[in-house]
């Protein structure tokens, strides 16, 4: 059985805080990972194991789902992620696609060690 | 005569400090406010007065300088701002419009008092 922490709904997602959670490298590399995920499967914290330690991810990943940004459902000791990319697109159009495309294509000067996202095409469609 | 601080080379604007920049309310409302003003002038920090005092404001064109959000010029006891709209499209391509775009669609919840920025067409080019 999973339970499912508190989220904010679609319509109190804020622009600041949205951007504030973006703003913080590994924070924006859990995001553009999450992003190029398969939309078949959450993932889950211990994907994230070489981005940071484990209360710093905890940390990081309750800022992303309070900001809005995504939808955890936790299971046992494990939390399971997706993008809220229905209701950002609908709050901020092509804010998401946009950050990310950014995000990307300049990765390698500030992305925090660990974060061994995958750079395939920066021109995808997310 | 007028003297120009130190920016921040194109290729050396960074998207989590642009972001970090943008995530702070009163920014947002000074990048919305450049946005939104005629190109043939810059803009002063007296135009922004109502939205902070005079030493937070001093603080945040600061940021808004080191970040790469803005070209800044001092003459005297005045500084002049216009937005690097060039430079952003050229590293994160449609970021700031989509910003911008965002703010100005759903400021009234976040907006710092003071902020009188008019919402005359959300759907406008900036």
């Amino acid at each position: 059985m999973s339970r499912t922490p508190a989220h904010p709904a679609r319509d109190h997602i804020q622009l600041p805080l949205v951007l504030d959670c973006l703003s913080d490298p590994t924070r924006l590399a859990i995001v553009c990972s999450l992003a190029r995920h398969s939309s078949d499967t959450d993932m889950c914290c211990g994907d994230f194991s070489g981005f940071s330690g484990k209360s710093n991810l905890a940390y990081h990943f309750m800022r992303l789902r309070e900001a809005g940004l995504v939808m955890t459902r936790v299971k046992g000791t494990t939390r399971y992620m997706t993008l809220r990319r229905d209701d950002l697109e609908a709050r901020f159009p092509g804010l998401l696609d946009t950050v990310i495309k950014s995000a990307l294509a300049d990765m390698e000067p500030w992305m925090p060690p660990g974060c061994s996202l995958v750079r395939e095409n920066a021109d995808e469609t997310f």
